[in-house]
């Protein structure tokens, strides 16, 4: 199968100077054999795609998420968070099915592949239904199980792990990878930890883990441990091994250090934390330091959307004010952090994430032709500042076009609305 | 002309409890006549729009910005600020001509109109101009010239304010009201803002003016007159009238006292206001004080869409970490800045805002049927939280349909772009 994209501008994400204000991509099978300017070619092509008008940018990768809780979207927003958890959330997800996760997972998937997300990271309950999902509508992503240390059976909670891993990681024509998920530091003692350390080493598995979210877990991790969340998770050797760290927005000094002395990336998750009022993370200081820093949109329940064009937005203006500087992260640079930087994190750097001959062909086309983007003095501005996900018209995996002229070709919208409203009404009993 | 709206939901924004699942809107000419539960009724409609899967809200208001600036929508980019004024932005604003506005007004306008917004409050130069293409779209607007007292000539900015003011306003079916724009405390001395004052009184004008946009702001004012901006503006008298008050980031216990007990509008831009690290505005604080507070875009060059839904989702968010209070600015908050206190400051109040029998019919039509929009737990939740101006499907002013099913009927898209083209070609000689 030989596809042509034709007379497209290109972000390559090469670097910043490689733009292509008139292109085009060629791609055999899953892979891209030429992104540049326009040229003759004597190939046949299968199929044509017309980029007048649109810009091509590598797939989005969204480092941080929950698919399944797309069931929850708004249901109990500007509740104090406990309140939520406990009268709302924790009530409803203990009554979960493997069906319910599963078509939550679609729901989500759906809403990602429409707007231009090619792979995400996950970490949730009953993940071989997520796994399900995500074999069948043809994205990529990295799963994990999210484990606590308050259960009885840490033996049995690492054992499904390992089932997990052995079952799914690199499958899906590797489309799927899987992680460990050890939710926590305050949700998950030391010696569990060990446990699951123990576990990465023989898998050589990577790790997925909410780290240094809200104040209330510093004071937390501090007054038990008189560490900080990133201090207490590597005296776990944890970062001896690959770990996405989601959230990070209260770090000191040392953290920082520590962090870049290790395989961790950061997944900066702007809305959620503006949201739930955790507060500004330091990504220009990360970035300063040297460490990856990638993007997520975390769960539809705390954003309340899986947008991440608007995410891009949402991370560089609120550095912008953060920091009370308005040249700090730049356009380009959310642009990488949700492409190149995400595609470090989810172990597929050089595989994806640029746009270039020799990697896999996920590639997005955003529609330019509309009022709120133009004209188009800055390509790279107008995506990242005046798009969002709703200009999304093709989005390409593997090669494969899994929607067209915004409109999803790999999933039945109203069979998920429709299995989304059945579990809603089991779960809620209306 | 009778219009029906049926099967859809309804946020009427007459209370936060007044929402109907399903529901519809009966219109006359330009008015609202009934607005409610389904009902059966004997007239006849000339037009049926068909509402299912539809949530109607009231149409929304921008109340600042500077509409033909989209002609410079990331033009210069993640510059300092003086760099971006002094290098892109003056060299080419001193080249405008009427017809470079009148197209880049009509460029905003379709924008707005696409998006949800009904409308606006402008300030710029060649008001004119805007006023006509304004006129043209069926959109509403408060026009004003941004007024500065850096020329010489102040008797004849005046009297040109005297001149537009008489040439338009209550024009278009009543549909464009104008206002006086000095520009800012820091470019317009005290004199000067005398003489705006008198013509305001004489007119009966309303003012629409940038206060407390940045700290920089704040120590020029402090510097020259030992005062607040918020004070400065107090001593002209100018508070005596109506006041449209742009951005309001920087103010004191004091500062809010004055304004609450005058008739002063802040007007919050919270995307301008961090791409340009301006600051975070104390919205809820004015709110608790009793201020009237709208909503704003800003212009395309600090934001850089017109994107009233995507403004209230950042409103609500950056508002919940900048307090640090998840539960600060609720959803049904930000709706309402973005109708009901527009309205008010735009002299609307009880003709537009809500949806109501009486009221005009400005009407917007948000499409649901989306993944990102899915379930619908909450449907003010999902309009503010997870919608994005991309998803309106009806736009309604004064009871014209001026947007149908996502598509622009007023306004000649191919038209517009061409015309742009044509005065950036002029402007930037290239």
């Amino acid at each position: 199968m030989k596809t042509l994209i034709k007379n497209c501008s290109i972000i390559s994400m090469v670097s910043p100077e490689e733009i292509f204000r008139t292109g085009q991509i060629e791609i055999e099978g899953d892979t891209v054999t030429y992104a540049g300017t326009v040229r003759n070619t004597l190939q046949t092509f299968d199929r044509i795609i017309d980029g007048k008008g649109m810009v091509a940018i590598p797939g989005l990768i969204n480092c941080h998420t929950h698919a399944s809780m797309s069931l929850f979207r708004g249901y109990g927003d500007d509740l104090p968070l406990m309140k939520w958890l406990n009268e709302r959330i924790w009530p409803v997800e203990e009554k979960l099915t493997g069906e319910d996760v599963y078509w939550g997972a679609a729901l989500s998937i759906a809403e990602m592949l429409r707007s231009g997300t090619t792979a995400f990271a996950d970490m949730y309950f009953f993940m071989d239904d997520v796994a399900r999902a995500v074999e069948e509508a043809g994205i990529k992503a990295d799963l994990s199980f999210g484990l606590v240390s308050s259960g009885d059976d840490w033996e049995g909670s690492i054992e499904n792990c390992r089932r997990f891993y052995n079952s799914w990681n690199g499958k899906a024509d590797g489309r799927i990878t899987v992680s460990l998920g050890p939710h926590a530091p305050y949700t998950c003692v030391p010696e569990f930890l060990a446990m699951v350390k123990g576990l990465a080493d023989e898998l050589g598995a990577k790790v997925h883990m909410h780290i240094a979210e809200t104040l209330d877990e510093i004071n937390r991790i501090k007054d038990k441990y008189d560490k900080t969340p990133v201090e207490y998770v590597e005296d776990t050797g944890l970062f001896e091994g690959e770990v996405i760290a989601a959230h990070c927005v209260h770090l000191t000094g040392k953290d920082m250090e520590i962090m870049n002395n290790s395989r961790v990336t950061a997944v900066h998750n702007p809305h959620s934390n503006m949201k739930l009022a955790s507060g500004i993370a330091p990504v220009d200081k990360m970035r300063e330091k040297g460490i990856n820093v990638a993007l997520g949109t975390d769960s539809s329940c705390s954003n309340n959307n899986l947008d991440m064009i608007a995410e891009m937005k949402a991370a560089a203006l609120l550095q912008k004010v953060g920091t009370m500087d308005a040249v700090a992260l730049p356009a380009y640079e959310a642009l990488n952090m949700a492409t190149v930087n995400g595609a470090r994190a989810l172990g597929r750097e050089g595989q994806t994430g640029r746009i270039k001959a020799g990697m896999k062909a996920d590639i997005v086309l955003v529609d330019m032709d509309r009022f709120h983007l133009y004209p188009q003095h800055d390509l790279v501005s107008n995506v990242v500042y005046a798009a969002g996900g709703g200009d999304v018209a093709y989005t390409i995996v593997n090669g494969k076009v899994l929607v067209e002229k915004g409109e999803l070709v790999s999933l039945d919208r109203e069979k998920i609305f429709y299995e989304v409203d059945r579990s809603l009404k089991r779960l809620l009993g209306r």
